[in-house]
């Protein structure tokens, strides 16, 4: 049974909070894209531009000493046909930041072409309720 | 001549831009897509699913008292078939911000179906120069 674009979405993006929270980086270079644009905001940096300073970017992160504890929670899907990107609240050490990952499909395959992560103000952090995004 | 879908991202995205500094809340609604998945976080805020909150944020941020100045500087488009969207700083009296604007083409038109601001550190805003997102 062919899964909906959402689902796969979906994966994609625990693929990536599972790549993140232990430390793979193998897996997470396999899941940027090769050859389409790739940008990537950390929260607070100014943005990254190509693939290159991205994948530098992760492996600081990925193999520091202080990598952080990351959970992924409440992921929104949204599909445009050959792209599509995942919204979700980021948990870490506790602290809850707003991400926006954005994916293109590849031969097939749902790859990351860009993360943008931010802080979000404690008092305003949303309930765990469902959404619609219509 | 046909423009490429990168010129027409920076061409929607300098219309959002366009419509947020003149406060003009008819332009704001014009350039958000229908029908589609829509979400809006706005710097430090959670995020926001479904046109009606997005919309009645931006009404708020847009006739409100305090209606922030707003320029954009070094959009940097990426374009993916039906979707794209435009990484910038966004500068709010003064100070820098880092955006991400997604868009999504509708009946040939490129519609906004996710704004995603936040703050960036002053002493890492990127110099003005070209980059490659390759």
């Amino acid at each position: 049974m062919k899964r909906s674009p959402e689902t796969e979405l979906l994966r994609a993006n625990a693929a990536f909070y599972d790549a993140f929270a232990s430390q793979d980086m193998e897996a997470m270079d396999e899941l940027w894209a090769r050859g389409l644009p790739v940008v990537c905001i950390h929260p607070g940096w100014p943005p990254l531009f190509g693939r290159d300073e991205v994948m530098d970017s992760w492996r600081a992160i990925l193999l520091g000493e202080n990598a952080p504890h990351i959970e992924c929670e409440q992921p929104q899907p949204a599909a445009f046909g050959e792209s599509g990107f995942v919204v979700c609240i980021e948990r870490i050490e506790g602290d809850p930041l707003v991400a926006t990952n954005t994916f293109a499909l590849q031969n097939g395959v749902w790859q990351l072409v860009h993360h943008h992560g931010g802080p979000m103000n404690v008092e305003t952090a949303p309930e765990p309720t469902d959404r619609t995004l219509n």
